[in-house]
């Protein structure tokens, strides 16, 4: 781990968020229209010019399974070469953390979902099972000393089993941080929590964990996703994963929301006394160019709202 | 004050949340197409049919100064005489108050701000000056044992004058306490607030008037309204206004949201085990129908997500 990579994460300062942008891979991999190498160079260097400093950049998986992603290793390369930011990308086995090391990606991530039913779904296999299959990505990853994120889903439900047990997102959660992940994300992936249930599962996991190895990936299906993430603020938490525009979408649902806004995130964050380097102005027109190339709306409210103060100015 | 008026507004139950539903007049107000009055009509028995008890349903000014609320009168006179629901109308005026009294509403409500700029501004008159325009109002409403509900709004930013003063929210929400009303609902009027604003405001007016005398009216224009009302939840508000499928719209950013969607609220407020009596797929169901009549995007994602979850089955 390189001490560029630690320094957004541990500043020290309690009043700074980090803000795990995953618009380029979540966000695009879920979005219809197919972007070129150039657009998605183009969205990256937009989001670092406006002081996001840690972008999941790509996934080195089947294009079979997400076609945005084939030109991953491309749009990775052609990004410009800086200390201070994370090029992060999704390797789900040592077939794509091999092709991710031959890049200037300096971060990885795994994946697996606190409901047995989702992973027996998704990928045929027992929660256990998927983190077993990491164990390849973790060794070479040791061996080259890059970061791995891990990624837990359906930590507030799941589309086919339905609620989750706090003691499932836990047990997920910790069988990940042995394995090696320096910090676990917790996905509401169908957006479906609120804040009493946001609350009630970040305290029984943070009287086993510590608050800089968690980190809240929530979705906006049902609109709950700033208040849930103002909840884990509250109780500490300092990483939160968005996505700019909230590209993204909600594959459960065609037509309604996904991944948080980033904008929206940081608007409360800096509304909040918080910190973040980021230039929201900048990131929102960001935000709306990247809506308009993609020909759907602008799923940032505060984006919308500051482009239309912007304009009529 | 009827007992059927306080029933659902004093219930003594800490879980119960009262919904002002104020859709049919603060969201259409600000929604160009003109409804017919058989639409109207439609819109607030769907309400009341999803459990809605408390609804906004009309405005008795000047017709030039809103055209959607000429037909208020008609409107609210073919509403089903239910003496469990509501009928509430804002009356600027004695003419108002007159006009509204010759019709079923059985509560009515008066407005001003907490920015002295936006007072002179919209209605050419100083904060103390507004409240004592109300007098001939609060003495009919005293007369005819009317309850008076009061607005104060720009009270997180005001559109002229920027930040508003905690102090100049509470002398503005006491003068209207004392002049008479029953509640007070504060407004983010250009939805500018974030959760530490809104908690700082709370507790210095909770220092000094009683929680069930105050209600939010919080705008979504920077996505920031559920997490502000949560915040608000969390601090003993009870009483929460709101717009089903986010009607309104924001006057001051054109594109921009205003009114923040019932349908989001009553879901974080049962995912939450708050209750309100409220049928919420019923709900998101009207929140459609209207978004469909005005040709406009549905406001409440949950709304969106419920009737993709519905349309799916």
């Amino acid at each position: 781990m390189s001490s560029e990579v630690n320094a957004t994460h541990i500043t020290g300062d309690p009043d700074f968020v980090r803000i795990v942008e995953v618009g380029p891979r979540d966000g695009l991999q879920n979005e219809s229209k197919l972007l070129s190498v150039e657009q998605k160079v183009h969205l990256i260097k937009g989001l670092i010019d406006a002081g996001v400093s840690y972008i999941e950049a790509g996934s080195f998986v089947s294009p079979k399974w997400a076609p945005q992603m084939a030109s991953s290793a491309e749009v990775i390369q052609q990004l410009p070469e800086r200390k201070d930011v994370v090029y992060a990308a999704l390797t789900p086995n040592l077939k794509g953390m091999e092709a991710a090391l031959q890049t200037q990606v300096n971060e990885v991530a795994v994946f697996t979902a606190a409901s047995e039913a989702f992973n027996q779904r998704n990928i045929n296999c027992s929660i256990q099972e998927s983190i077993e299959r990491f164990q390849p990505v973790f060794a070479l990853a040791q061996e080259r000393n890059i970061p791995v994120r891990g990624y837990v889903s359906c930590v507030l439900g799941c589309p086919y089993e339905g609620r989750i047990e706090i003691s499932q997102v836990l047990k997920t959660t910790k069988l990940l941080l042995e394995a090696g992940c320096y910090e676990v994300s917790l996905g509401d992936t169908i957006g479906v929590g609120s804040t009493h249930q946001v609350a009630n599962l970040l305290k029984a996991l943070l009287s086993e964990i510590q608050s800089d190895r968690l980190a809240v990936h929530f979705h906006d299906t049902y609109g709950q996703a700033l208040a849930n993430i103002d909840t884990a603020l509250n109780l500490g938490i300092r990483t939160v994963d968005a996505s700019v525009a909230g590209l993204g979408g909600c594959p459960y649902a065609k037509g309604a929301s996904g991944n948080v806004a980033t904008e929206d995130v940081v608007y409360m964050l800096h509304g909040n006394g918080l910190k973040t380097n980021i230039d929201l102005n900048r990131l929102a027109m960001v935000g709306n160019e990247i809506s308009a190339l993609l020909a759907r709306n602008n799923g940032s409210k505060a984006g919308l709202a500051l482009s239309q103060a912007q304009s009529s100015q």
